[in-house]
């Protein structure tokens, strides 16, 4: 039996996605944002309303990086979206991270992050139902080393990255890896 | 220490979305989809590319469903991934999975799906540098009774939802809850 629960957004898991920016006086900033997708092998969207101050930042500087939060920097990473760089100019220091310039981009790669994806904005699309969209060009993505495997890959099961559930808006890790995509289904292929 | 990994889509947790669609026939298809993300809290967005029978049927039908693949049912999600439905025309039916139409839209809901999102397409978008992207409006959200708690509202973690793995190409499935969002951050909003 199922129920009908009305009009919610109802995409899981979402990402738990650190949005690091400078300002024009090169002041870190970091956000925390969910509606974050992959949209070409190269590219990068995110989906920031006006009022922030990261939305002012990429506006202004054409690059930002975006990481992703893992469980021993879960208190940041909720911070990071509970606190305004706009009211709050000391957001990024009360952590006590440490913040690089990438080395490819003019945004700030946070040292604690595990992975982090160094871009270039390419466009700002608002279209009629699509808004406010920010479409990055992915340059490099960096890693700690401790997420890697023996061939220099992620390591998924190193990650702890955070999962964010929009339903009861609790934060969750990832579990046990439990197949392999595009092979899983296999059987059915041959089936008939 | 921190290793540059070049150009890879390194956004984590990525879903593991099942898009639901009739061709003009009324046949169903069903497609394995990762790249696709909320918009707005009442709007979700897929990037899917021109050649999949999926992409042809929104485009003629203007509707679709995004329902969420769990643990129980990978060997067909990953299935709807590896098969086409332009070239096997019993694709839906080798799964056994039961289809009903939705109430609100022309689409259809896969049964054994926990959540599935219902929705009309409000627009294709193709700008310069985001392209192949379907925005559609949620309808209405259905779920399994077994995967809500006694409020009547999704519990994340009855879901055993999946989770693709974009660096390896693995699915791991959703682990622990770990915190409350706009709650774990808020020692560092009295700091000071």
């Amino acid at each position: 039996m199922r129920k009908n629960l009305g009009v919610i957004p109802a995409v899981f898991p979402m990402p738990v996605l650190m949005i690091g920016t400078y300002d024009e006086n090169g002041v870190v900033d970091v956000m925390n944002a969910a509606w974050g997708q992959i949209c070409e092998m190269d590219r990068v969207m995110v989906c920031l309303s006006p009022e922030h101050k990261t939305t002012d930042n990429i506006r202004k500087i054409k690059a930002f990086t975006v990481g992703i939060a893992d469980l021993p920097h879960m208190k940041e990473a909720d911070f990071f979206g509970i606190a305004t760089g706009n009211r709050m100019s000391d957001k990024f220091e009360r952590t006590g991270f440490t913040a690089e310039k990438s080395t490819f981009v003019n945004a700030p790669v946070i040292a604690e992050f595990p992975v982090t994806m160094e871009c270039e904005l390419l466009e700002q699309v608002s279209t009629e139902f699509l808004t406010d969209v920010f479409v990055g060009k992915i340059v490099n993505v960096t890693a700690r080393e401790e997420v890697l495997d023996d061939k220099g890959e992620i390591d998924a099961s190193k990650l702890q990255a955070l999962i964010y559930d929009p339903f009861r808006k609790d934060y969750y890790v990832t579990g046990q890896r439990v197949g392999r995509a595009w092979s899983e289904g296999k059987p059915l292929m041959r089936q008939k």
